[in-house]
């Protein structure tokens, strides 16, 4: 099942891509939806992020091949961050640059959408709380974050938070192409096959920390290839399965 | 005005301080409140949290003397971190500590409490934005912490962000001392005039990088006098003009 959220009639609501249709549904993806009469062009509709998390949990360094491109040993443990969810955007909105001098990098990211109150989880248990996958791009300002690594605050920045097009529920993570490409050249191009904690070993460790609530979004890190972005540029964060999430950028 | 969150009935509810009386209200904190007939003695109701924020906001080495305890530099520009929503308890909830070989220290700290939406505010209209101020406890796990400067991941752990008692709008936050006592005796003890970043400049600074949304929360920094704490323990932040939030700490 393909999910989206999107505006009708200046309000939100969620919907199930069928084809090159979106289905307007009622009830909670969290737990179950009926279809509605109304059928709407997806190229028509104005997609929203898929999904409004009470918070964003990153990892740091879980490719070997950005650690190495970053000069940072491969964390023994996961590395986590936040991101504020102030900082989400859809597909096609722009991404804004407040510091004319700031050096902000895109990164590609495959997301995951927590399904139920996740707590102590197993590994064994972990796709038993997912409700499913987004394309993420964890946008970083790497003058803010590299001096203090205060990197929860070089990804929160408004805009900084594009998340989307659509959240899959059938999808095997262990196995998916991931890139980035900025104006339409490859920049970053990898596999979830490398990442150094997987997809459960997340979900253990995250929920032995802290609750995750339905909606909750995961970015599970991202390979290497990083590089600055500039005014008018278009990024496009492309995960087999899922789609191509698509913002260019703009100065504030 | 001293506003409070309660639980009455198995809801949550607002109310204000009167004396030794709490008036249950309706309505908005961040717009207009009226009172109900509801009147409880204040030592019998179980407060909340006082604010359910979208994100709450930190700020790292704010006090000289706590970024010299810990031989770090004091930054020039805000060192900002984020704490997740999820770490949120109230007064008189345990502190539970997950990992019992993990240094964990309280950290004493005024927050604000956002009023409305903030964004590229000034200095000079920054107390507009502020409906007012509450006790913190930045619980940080220094063994998640200090390796990797890993200040949200240690800082968000389930129950490590005690926020009350109550919220109070009519305080001039320049000179207001703060204390952290663990098991009744003084640990931490210092005064909001020695905030290297003053609350003005915080909201000016952050509502630059990010929108702030009523309710949301910024915890000031910490002074000096950090030091462990362990199960069995009692924790309590004293801010002038505000009271004592108290926690009891526990094992997993």
């Amino acid at each position: 099942m393909k999910f989206v959220r999107f505006l009708r009639d200046g309000r939100d609501v969620w919907g199930i891509v069928d084809g090159d249709t979106v289905v307007e549904v009622r009830g909670s993806i969290f737990g179950d939806v009926r279809p509605t009469a109304v059928h709407e062009p997806l190229e028509r509709v104005r997609l929203l992020a898929p999904v409004v998390p009470s918070k964003i949990i990153g990892v740091g360094l879980n490719y070997r091949d950005h650690a190495a491109e970053t000069h940072q040993p491969v964390p023994t443990e996961p590395l986590l961050f936040l991101k504020a969810p102030s900082a989400i955007v859809g597909p096609e909105d722009p991404i804004v640059l407040p510091f004319a001098d700031h050096e902000v990098h895109p990164e590609a990211e495959l997301a995951f959408v927590i399904k139920r109150r996740a707590k102590n989880v197993t590994r064994q248990d972990a796709f038993q709380y997912i409700l499913g996958y987004t394309c993420a791009n964890d946008v970083s300002d790497r003058t803010i974050q590299n001096p203090q690594k205060a990197r929860s605050q070089a990804k929160s920045l408004d805009t900084f938070a594009p998340l989307g097009p659509v959240l899959v529920t059938d999808l095997d993570p262990t196995n998916l192409n991931v890139q980035c490409l900025v104006n339409g050249k490859v920049r970053q191009s990898s596999n979830t096959g490398q990442l150094v904690f997987d997809v459960p070993t997340l979900v253990a460790h995250i929920s032995s920390l802290m609750t995750l609530f339905p909606g909750d979004v995961v970015l599970t890190g991202t390979p290497s290839g990083i590089g600055p972005i500039y005014p008018g540029d278009v990024v496009e964060v492309c995960v087999a399965g899922i789609g191509t999430l698509r913002n260019p950028v703009r100065a504030a």
